[in-house]
């Protein structure tokens, strides 16, 4: 691995497991036994890291989100979709956790992800557009942005949700399972406009994600 | 009006207009031109007026969601309720704001947050049980809770929603009018479920919501 990849992945680590803002560039060239100097050769600050990182993630989005040309779109492609896009948030939960004051503390952070928002909105818009078209949800044409809407809403939130709303102060913190009951969510805002030959089949993909521990 | 409640007022007025991390107990009394020290004689610290306006926030949201139990709902109710949540997202910004950092930072305030949050899902069922009775749209009882969480994550959510996605740091902040776009989220959410007969009066309502500015 490259000394450049290095420092992020350690990046990431660090900022997922004690969140961004406890986290120096002297904690991550130490946790590499590498020298500050080294460090700053490759990145002369936090925020250049957190912007790489968030390159990384969007390239990973960007790709999830890719709607096949040459066939219809199935049942198992939606799940695929939803599995990978809460993966994302897994592997990059430190900026989920925390995305305003990151936004808010670099213009050229929020600008490009002010873009990435609105090409999200276009693939999922896509993905919903190819669901129709395979039969397997009906939904019209004035419904698709307000779904497509509320779907990033809801998944882009979810991390916050848990956070506030549902975690004690004496939580050991999220899991990947926790995180994943924000499928079921997804599921629940695309239910009502399946059609009656996927509805069964759909509705037991949901039920896989039921997240109705005490905690709910 | 009493001391303590211009305390409240002028806490509310500032925080909502610089964010809560940048005012002090300080600037709150300097603005009522009040000593420090008669301030402290009705609050000990920052956190104990951040808990009295979370409680005055709480009791508005709690009787905005309150179902007549001597009639049936009307849809002028499911537009009432609405307006008034909103409202109350627009009073007490500053907490939707930065919701996180303020319940992670102190713990009273996040027990009490989180049997806010199971009172308003209850209350929300119980909203859209009684829009099914009154056969304004039909819902079975399995996609209650799920329809009710997302209409919490929206509504929860939208202030930092407009944050993140929309606004460039160029803009001049959220208004009012942006907020309320959120109701017209609310609306799709629980759209499908809409019965014929109310569903165009219903969708004419919406659509007076519409937010589709070039920011969208």
């Amino acid at each position: 691995m490259k000394t450049r990849d290095r420092i992020l992945a350690a990046a990431l680590h660090l900022f997922n497991l004690q969140g961004e803002r406890k986290v120096t560039t002297n904690h991550i060239a130490a946790h590499l036994g590498m020298s500050p100097g080294n460090l700053y050769y490759h990145f002369k600050n936090k925020k250049e890291i957190i912007y790489e990182l968030f390159l990384s993630y969007e390239v990973m989005v960007d790709s999830t989100l890719d709607v096949p040309t040459d066939r219809q779109l199935t049942i198992e492609d939606k799940l695929r979709y939803l599995q990978k896009v809460f993966q994302g948030l897994w592997e990059y939960r430190f900026m989920h956790r925390d995305m305003e004051h990151l936004l808010m503390s670099e213009e050229r952070l929020h600008n490009r992800y002010r873009q990435f928002f609105r090409r999200c909105q276009k693939k999922t818009e896509t993905i919903y557009q190819g669901l129709h078209d395979a039969n397997i949800i009906n939904i019209e044409q004035r419904d698709l942005e307000g779904l497509a809407l509320n779907t990033w809403v809801v998944v882009t939130s979810w991390y916050s949700f848990l956070q506030c709303n549902l975690l004690s102060d004496a939580d050991q913190g999220i899991t990947l399972d926790m995180l994943k009951g924000g499928i079921y969510q997804v599921f629940q805002l695309e239910r009502p406009y399946l059609t009656e030959e996927y509805r069964e089949q759909v509705t037991a993909m949901q039920e896989a994600f039921i997240a109705k521990p005490d905690w709910l």
